[in-house]
């Protein structure tokens, strides 16, 4: 895998005259071409609308008026995200070829600042766990991609694309990024408008996985600049440029119910992590230290089977009206979703939103005390075979808590890339990336 | 206009067997071909559909086992909400005749309680002001049936349906049903599951335009059990059945900004009411006699052009990427809103969520010491013409304040209907039909 650089030294090369977005996409366009007949990460490419859109951004950068950070960049969509001149087929056999007429608002603002828009990438069937898709793992094709954001991940993480669009509920956008090798950031909830995005669930984030920190922060910031987040939220604030680095004094440290199934070789690199870190002066508290994260801890544990439980509900629309549409064409996962929805109440529901705002009290109890929270992204690299998308329990977590999490592909299990995951408080995800592009540059890969 | 009995006593006779769902349906679908040549409410009616699901009604009743209170309930559905077997054309000539292949959530939850959709009903471009539909006021062709649920509106004001789906942001369900002499029902924010409704929008609720206040309260009740709020909201709460009717001892009366312009025969109205009400020994408070009230008044006073402002920039999606697609095809002010929200950024969007935000809290204080809240639905009767859909002053603070609204259509401005405007605290809707329920039995209508 090459090690991409950041967008904005190359931006400072466009600058220079040196190259341009047109030079840049036809290199991304023939890397495609040789890597996709095996990674199947596009469902979509539009190599016509891009190169049109990447000559125009020649101009702005040659014109030293460029509209944005992320003007000439491509970028992928995952495939439950709207687009106006490609099908948006959710990975669903029932939505394949299915035409929108839209850009969903992450698009409108995309493209609006200039940004080049490759194509659409793979996804599980309607960003869930069934898998319609034959995306493979780029360090590996033998092995998983992770899911939900499956083709977005392994764009990124076989250096196609510097950064694509990803959605994140359970554990979306870290898990394929951990196993692919990318950088994955699940911003606050609601701090990047959703709109035209097939995700309406209340752990729903529409996010960004990016060859590095600092791709990941300017495409989201440019996003949030121009169409905000979800209605009713202010979304995301910071520098327009990738926050400073900042080295944390205190980090809480969270296992979650997953680390008693970390592999030999996650639970080595942990270990290496932890004593980087020492090394570098940052203390490391965990569980049986801290009663609050003992809590904290507690109060995730089954955060899995929660999360499961309130898509259930949440997902009774639109999985129930797909269903009426044509049942055959869904997969026996969505059917049995719809038939788990169908015997809650609302009073079930209730019981765990208000189960999920308890551990969102005891996060921000701990999160006041650290500067921030670290663990794994993933139990282990990337699992053998293409039909199971790998283990969440790493990740869920931090969707369950609803506050920004970002996975940095700074360690190895075996030969197979995982991701250092940290964890901020809501609103906070520019301090959160203070601490990534700390770790990002005192962290030596593996 | 025929004077509606509730569609609980219409089902009692279902259950004895002294009429049925399709004896009902076909004299409905006999108004609505006697009148819809005038009245212009519907773009598609759904005729075999509604029979057939009438003729399963039939027996369900016949059986002994409806499905629910609204089993058999012909129910219009507003045209920025998704139906499966209709097109869903957003009053918009850019969006006539798109199929979206689903059921919106609301939908869904009708079909699965039984509910005959008899057809779309007319509404303004997008809900918001610019109207491409010849709609006319069931009591006055002459006049507008106010916008955006204009045909579910005038459809229910004309007797041909028993209830409708509409949605509301500014004042789109209080307003038009105030003009067509409807009960109209603007829930809590989050408490009717909008999934599948086009209308995003942070003020935006979906709500229930009925022939009387527990046509209203079942419909909307039965389509929260099944299908509940928006995702992370439990969703509307309380009896199946229609809360029972509760004396108020103290109103507050909320001028709101439009008080001066209300017409005289509306002034008399509202004085009649205010006379009525002291009669049943029920204390009212304004403005003059409370500072909170005042303090009240004051926060959203100029809650119309907030609203709007928030609007642009929300709005700034989708309707940038439907300029994109055929800016030919959209009204000027669509245009002109475009280009407001493109003018805006998050910190002028911030200021205008924390001045929100203080007027709730004001309403709070207010609310927490009176049994609720009366005020007019609308400054006066239907305005003649078909251009302008009436204005929004006495209901956009209901919007803007994010609590229950209703509005009974007890009164009278010269011969066209006017409504009584009832608000309520966020979460507490039932209470506020209680009261509602109460009203309706004590105040004659005019």
């Amino acid at each position: 895998m090459p090690q991409q650089s950041s967008y904005l030294a190359l931006a400072a090369r466009f600058k220079s005259g040196e190259t341009s977005p047109s030079k840049e996409l036809e290199a991304r366009l023939a890397r495609l071409d040789a890597l996709e007949p095996t990674l199947k990460a596009f469902v979509h490419v539009a190599r016509d609308a891009a190169r049109k859109a990447a000559a125009a951004s020649d101009q702005r950068w040659k014109s030293g008026q460029p509209l944005s950070a992320i003007d000439g960049m491509a970028i992928g969509i995952k495939d439950i995200i709207e687009t106006i001149d490609m099908p948006t087929g959710q990975g669903s056999p029932l939505w394949e070829g299915f035409e929108t007429r839209r850009d969903a608002a992450s698009v409108q603002g995309l493209r609006a600042a200039g940004a080049v828009i490759l194509g659409k990438t793979t996804t599980t069937e309607f960003a869930a766990s069934y898998t319609f898709a034959p995306t493979t793992n780029p360090h590996d094709a033998t092995r998983t991609p992770g899911g939900s954001s499956s083709g977005s991940a392994a764009a990124v993480g076989a250096g196609i694309l510097p950064a694509a669009l990803g959605t994140q509920v359970v554990g979306s956008i870290l898990r394929p990024a951990s196993f692919c090798g990318a950088v994955g950031y699940k911003p606050t909830f609601g701090a990047l408008n959703r709109g035209g995005s097939y995700d309406y669930l209340s752990q729903s984030s529409l996010g960004v996985l990016a060859a590095t920190p600092s791709d990941a922060w300017i495409v989201a910031r440019t996003i949030a600049a121009r169409v905000g987040g979800d209605p009713g939220f202010v979304g995301l604030q910071g520098p327009l440029t990738p926050p400073a680095p900042k080295a944390p004094k205190k980090l809480a440290v969270l296992q979650t119910a997953a680390w008693s199934g970390i592999t030999a070789g996650a639970k080595a690199a942990f270990d290496g992590v932890k004593t980087r870190l020492a090394a570098l002066g940052v203390s490391l508290t965990d569980r049986s230290a801290d009663p609050e994260i003992e809590a904290l801890e507690q109060s995730v544990a089954d955060s899995r089977n929660l999360t499961l439980a309130m898509n259930a509900w949440e997902g009774a629309w639109p999985l129930g009206t797909y269903r009426a549409r044509d049942a055959a064409k869904l997969s026996k996962p969505v059917i049995e979703r719809i038939e788990q929805g169908l015997a809650m109440t609302q009073d079930d529901y209730r019981k765990l939103l208000d189960g999920r705002q308890e551990a969102r009290k005891r996060h921000a109890a701990v999160g006041a005390r650290y500067d921030g929270i670290v663990t794994l992204s993933a139990s282990g690299g990337a699992p053998v075979g293409l039909g199971f998308t790998g283990d969440t329990g790493m990740i869920v977590p931090g969707s369950y808590l609803g506050g920004p999490a970002i996975t940095l592909p700074l360690l190895k299990d075996g030969h197979m890339p995982l991701g250092l995951q940290l964890l901020g408080l809501p609103d906070r995800d520019a301090e959160l990336f203070a601490l990534a592009e700390w770790a990002w540059q005192s962290i030596e890969p593996a």
